[in-house]
Parts: C-alpha cells; structure tokens; sequence
C-alpha cells in the first residue's frame, strides 16, 4: 500500500490510532466530496475558503476566476493546506469529556501552479465529474471565453494524511456504572429529488446523470 | 443590524452580492453546525484543522487537548481565521461554466487566547450544547483532572462576512435556447435513528435530548 511521507507536519498527534498515511485511504476521503477548505496565508494572515475540486491520481485540481484572491495567492508557488471532512455522527457518551464526534477527513499539504492551457480543459472535467458524475458530457462545453475567465490550478500532493472515528462511545470504566444513556446519533448527507428551472421547457428529458436523483 | 467593520480581508471579492456582512447572518451560519475549518499558520506553514465550536455572543470557543497543535499554536494570541459551511445543491446549469452550489458559509477572523478557569465550564457547556442541544444536562460533568487535561481557546470575532448562494441555475441568455436539462439537486444533512451502545443496560431510557431523533 503506497503511502506519504510522514513527517510533523501531516502526522495525527491528537489519537494517533485514528491517522492513516496511505494513499488509499486518503482518496477514499477525497473522493467521497467536492467541497474542500483550503488554506493560505498571506502576510501571516490565515484564510480558509470552501471551494469545488476534483482529484485525479495525486493532484487536486481546483478551479476559479482568474481575479480571485485564493488563485491570485496560489497560482505563485504558495504553501497550501486543503482539507476534506465528513461528519457522521454524535457520539455521546457518558461523560462530557468522552463525547465526540464520528468523522472522516483528509488533510493535504502541497504548492500550487497554474494549470497549463493542455491541461486546463482536462482538469475542468474532473472537477465537474467529481461534483456531478456525467455532466460534462450533458452540458455545453467552455467557450474560449470562458476558459480565458478561468484558472486551474494543479496541487501536486507532497503529503497528507486521513484521520477517521467510527462507532460508539469509550467511556472510563467507573462510568459504565452511571444510569446514563449512551449511544450515537447518525449524520449523512442526503441528496433531495431534483427541482426542475422554471423556464425549462417541458419536453426536455431529465439527462442520466440527474435521473438517478429522482 | 449590527455589521461586521468590512476592510480587504473580510470583503467577498467573488459575486459580490452574495456577501452579507451583518452579525444576525453570520451568526445564522456559525449557529446551523458545530464543525469548523480552523486555519492557522506556523511559520509559514497554513493548516487546515476540522474541530467542534460553540459560539455565544460575539465569541467563538474551541477546546481541545492541551497537548494539540491547534491550541499549542493559537493560544499565542496567533491570527486565525474560522470558516463553517454548508452545501445545500448541486446546481446544473445549461452550460459547464455556470455551474454552482448552493451554500451558506462563514468566514471568521480573529485571535485566540486561553479561557479563565472561571470561563472554561461556561465554554465547554455552550461547545457541547452547539453539538447536541440538552446535553449537558444529562451526562457526567467534567472533574477536575478533565478540566486539566481540556484547554478551552475563546476567539473574540474581529471580523467575519457570510457568503450564501440559493436558487435555481442562471444561464447566459442564448444558452436558454440549449436542449440541455438545467435545475437544482438539494442536499441535506439528516441525523438518524440513535445506536445505542450495545453495553448500555436495558433499563435506561433514552433521555429527552435523544428522544427527539428518535
């Protein structure tokens, strides 16, 4: 099983039984999103900003206008930190200090660069499949115009690691006495049955990648 | 309405109007989770760290190991910036370029410091009522060697802007005419049925904070 580097700066500190170094598991968290927070600093000032993404091997793609602050920032070689989480669930517990919280993420540490013009049209496709499976091949396709409003930039992955909780709570033995109720509340994301644009006319079908929702 | 002083740092660049800048909405968004994106640099260095809060007032609460990078770093007095959001559709346009997501999100500025040993039980009460309303109430509080072990970092919100985008898809005029399904697949996140944990004797009822999920 290919794995990163571990070093101080990826490595899970904090329950280190819960970190995972290889690359499996870290795509597996990747892959399960489209929505990343990354970060960046600049002049020492600290920003986290939600942006789309798409994962192919071991780049991330992330795409934007050519004026935003986080391309602008990044597209010069910039340290970045883009981080993936999934929430699954309320772990109580019997007492406060052992509640938690059942999740799945993914940190990732590398540089960005502005993808190349070869690469850009690759690259919007695989944030657009990793966002909604099939649509690129449903919608139309960038104009010149629109891939000149358009930056990609390629994060080459230099590390990362995952850190997953599953399952009940752990409490400390003398509590399993208390007459406290103990157990996990589930989370999932759920997607809803698709709402049509008002204007659409009505003989246009619902394409495959949008019927499965229905 | 009580707003939030706009300068570069917290101004919404992209889709301006999108911006809201107003304590009641960004307090609507800290208020709808309790899972953030904590962004802090160290030399250099960002991180992107995923970790509960509890807000109250103009005040967000992070707690943590003593022992973690996150508090070890921020309790400093270091910048932060704190972002939650929340993914509510997939919205497909007629064309790749007008693609969205529909989404709530919160960005926060500030600096951390420790909370007093007269605030930290306030704290940790108002993280653990964000999580999971009623709480509380119900478990075992913290004892003294937890209080030690538990560091508690109360950010005073210097700055924050919330970015919300809602609706259906908007297409440039002449794609209309497209024979292209155009529209919104929401998503929700949604608590299950609560596990409970397979030791928990048969004789203690699901307490009121459970039952609601139920």
């Amino acid at each position: 099983m290919e794995q990163y580097t571990k070093t101080e700066r990826n490595t899970v500190k904090r329950v280190p039984k819960r970190g995972h170094y290889d690359k499996a598991t870290v795509y597996e968290v990747l892959d399960a999103g489209f929505i990343a927070h990354v970060g960046f600093s600049i002049d020492g000032q600290p920003f986290v900003i939600p942006t789309a993404y798409g994962r192919k091997g071991d780049q991330i793609y992330l795409h934007g206008a050519t004026t935003s602050r986080l391309i602008q920032h990044l597209q010069g070689g910039a340290p970045v930190c883009f981080t993936v989480t999934f929430v699954d669930g309320i772990v109580l517990a019997r007492s406060v200090f052992h509640h938690s919280v059942n999740y799945r993420s993914a940190v990732v540490f590398g540089k960005a660069r502005l993808a190349t013009e070869d690469e850009k049209m690759d690259a919007l496709e695989v944030v657009t499949d990793q966002i909604h499976k099939g649509r690129w091949q449903e919608a139309r396709l960038p104009n010149a115009k629109e891939m000149k409003a358009t930056a990609v930039l390629v994060v080459d992955i230099e590390q990362a690691s995952a850190k997953i909780r599953m399952g009940g709570p752990s409490d400390d033995k003398p509590d399993y006495d208390l007459p406290i109720w103990a157990g996990v509340i589930p989370m999932t994301t759920v997607y809803g049955k698709p709402i049509v644009d008002e204007v659409l006319p009505d003989d246009i079908p619902m394409p495959p990648s949008v019927e499965k929702f229905a």
